[in-house]
């Protein structure tokens, strides 16, 4: 994954930026030298869902960077003003074409080196053949068990996920998990 | 709560930016005129904490606005580089001098007005004494539950999340909640 682009000028006014603890605070932030305003930086929520039909999982090979042509359950940076919730049936629509019902939460993953936090959903899809393939897709299909492509998936994220929903299927019922990766 | 600045000018390069949709995209965004840098902004996560000493529970009267003066439990901006748990137990520790163990998460609220969402923990102090004033505290006090100020609360999601503390306490155990407000 590239380095996020430095931050060198105000979003506000345009003058140079210093990255230096700021009166009153306790760690170094980006301050403009010239209006004072910060230019805080903060974790994302990417918020994704595992899309159910039956006894199989819909995944999505990615059109897109990073890790182009590999495996993921839809999932993407949450937008303002939605929902955790909603931001996943977005990108479930965007990326599988697919609606969801029963949508539950399912995880929270902090990955603290790259500070993301995923939000991960479980949903049931409207029928066996509601989905198709969204543009940030290659390809958008239904996977049993057996066929989970584990050395073709995207993200650790991805296989934690789908890991403990096929292992917690086999028991009582499904948890809420709260961890890192 | 005030609007946030209007961003003007790309951190990247300083040069002019424009509301308006990426190539790529499907919605509009801060794009640079110069270097094409999109200046997204997505929601921030508070991470927060309700600290439980026996049937009592640590709250701590806003030295900073918003809401001066007024109640919330140890709350805050979640930083980059940490786990949400991470972000939650510091804001503890700044806000109320106050550690935690057995912390737990306890709900996933999304504030889709503010673009925020609050992923709220429940922990238990180590000690009846073991709290003191944060730097952005006026003060900081164990309540039982006749002794909550709900009219001095300083958010919404801080008097649903200890109304459905209360309420869950009486029965048999403590759920995570998915909500919105």
């Amino acid at each position: 994954m590239p380095l996020p682009p430095e931050i060198r000028y105000c979003n506000v006014c345009g003058d140079d930026v210093a990255f230096t603890v700021p009166s009153g605070d306790n760690r170094e932030r980006h301050v403009c030298q010239g209006c004072g305003e910060i230019q805080y930086q903060n974790p994302k929520i990417v918020a994704g869902c595992v899309p159910v039909w039956g006894d199989r999982i819909l995944l999505c090979r990615r059109a897109i960077e990073p890790r182009f042509g590999l495996w993921t359950v839809p999932a993407g940076f949450m937008e303002n003003h939605e929902t955790v919730e909603e931001g996943a049936m977005r990108e479930t629509r965007e990326e599988a074409c697919a609606g969801m019902q029963n949508v539950r939460l399912y995880g929270v993953y902090s990955l603290p080196r790259i500070s993301q936090v995923y939000v991960m959903f479980l949903g049931d899809l409207l029928s066996e053949d509601g989905f198709g393939i969204g543009a940030e897709s290659l390809e958008v299909r239904l996977f049993g068990a057996e066929e989970i492509p584990w050395e073709d998936l995207a993200f650790p994220v991805v296989e934690a996920t789908l890991r403990r929903y096929l292992a917690e299927r086999e028991h009582a019922g499904f948890s809420i998990v709260l961890d890192d990766l």
